[in-house]
């Protein structure tokens, strides 16, 4: 059977990937990704055939790695975090009809909503969207009506992608509509390198979330009217009643 | 130092938990957690003295928790997927303030939306929103708005608890609402007892998904207005782009 894996690796630290994940790449003969996220693996799976393309050529990545696997090469192909959200599960199987031949296996990860969240306490500990801020797949009227349902709706909100070099006010216009619904002093958090070298978070209220200047390698995080600060932790709780049992 | 650890253990199959989370659990002495989740992971962390309470009985378990860790003893609260989400890292972080000297620290693991999305091809491969159907702790009413809210803005819809013994018809009702916004051929799917025996998953529309009986093992995913069904897999693109680009 000619197979093709699609892994979501985690945030980068080798041991936030699941024991699955490990296995698949331990197995495969070849591995695909972009770049950075190949650099992340690399030297644990040494002796492996790489297809390493930059940002934006994720079809190109995508074709060579079906071809790869049609040739009858086990070969995965590894996504950050998760291998669904904002990854290239959806892409690969889209394309894969070219290739009946392959059997396309996705193997879940942990996406930086679920990393982020336990660095920064129980940011999502209640229902809870995720939007990513790119615009380069998604009209910003898409995502723009997205934030405002999120925060009319009182759901925990996690922003990926929340600048770029080209997008560098994209947080603070999010904000601004999010601010239409929720409270300046709404508990938000940030994490930045989760996993990786440099990995911080820290806790600041929506007003000042408005002001931060986000990076690429940001997630953001945006409580719902129930969501608390204590000590340094953001903390949203389950449910409605917390705090008041005994 | 005194430490409580929050773990995420995934689906119930050992290898989709990670590293860290297997670190811990080998590592540690006290392993609390809910019966049913205790049972996932008791023979394979032998030798451990467990806190086995029931359902509803979750302040309790906390409490012997960190009592435990207080005494000194490293002890480990088990989650079944992630620690966060609709789990006990909110409750413990809330309840540990009356232990100061207790370092409480989150671990995170791949949640049923991750998992079920992966079994299911790449349900949530856009921007997606998380409801729990429960109204044991939240008001219907939060819980409608939230629907509205998310089916409105075309949200994937992910549904965590659709239905128990006496919520029998909360699915209809959830999918009666969303309907108002999303068409009844929208792409939508479940799944079953993720990562333990019995794991199935099954793609259908919306207008079939309300008339599904749902139980407390299922994990519910409704599409977007770009979702697709592609053989027998649910395929969110990531954007608004795909498939027209070559």
């Amino acid at each position: 059977m000619k197979k093709l894996f699609v892994v979501g690796i985690g945030p980068g630290d080798e041991n936030k990937m699941t024991g699955e994940a490990k296995e698949v790449l331990a197995r495969c003969q070849v591995i695909a990704g972009y770049q950075v996220y190949v650099d992340l693996i690399k030297d644990r799976f040494p002796q492996k055939e790489y297809i390493v393309t930059g940002m934006r050529q994720e079809r190109e990545r995508c074709l060579l790695a079906l071809r790869s696997a049609d040739a009858g090469k086990h070969t995965a192909v590894v996504c950050s975090g998760d291998a669904g959200v904002y990854g290239m599960a959806g892409i690969l199987l889209e394309m894969g009809i070219q290739f009946p031949e392959v059997e396309i296996q996705i193997v879940a990860g942990v996406s930086a909503v679920l990393s982020g969240s336990a660095l920064l306490g129980a940011a999502v500990g209640h229902d809870f969207a995720v939007i990513s801020l790119s615009d380069l797949l998604t009209p910003w009227e898409t995502i723009e009506k997205r934030l405002l349902g999120a925060a009319m709706a009182d759901f925990v909100i996690c922003l990926y992608n929340p600048a770029s070099r080209k997008r560098k006010d994209y947080l603070m216009r999010a904000c601004d509509l999010i601010l239409r619904y929720q409270k300046p002093e709404t508990v938000c958090g940030y994490v930045r390198n989760i996993g990786r070298e440099g990995e911080e978070c820290h806790v600041l209220s929506l007003k000042e979330l408005r002001d931060f200047q986000a990076d690429m390698f940001t997630t953001v995080f945006v409580g719902n009217s129930m969501t608390r600060r204590i000590g340094d932790k953001m903390v949203t709780p389950r449910g409605y009643e917390l705090g008041e049992k005994k």
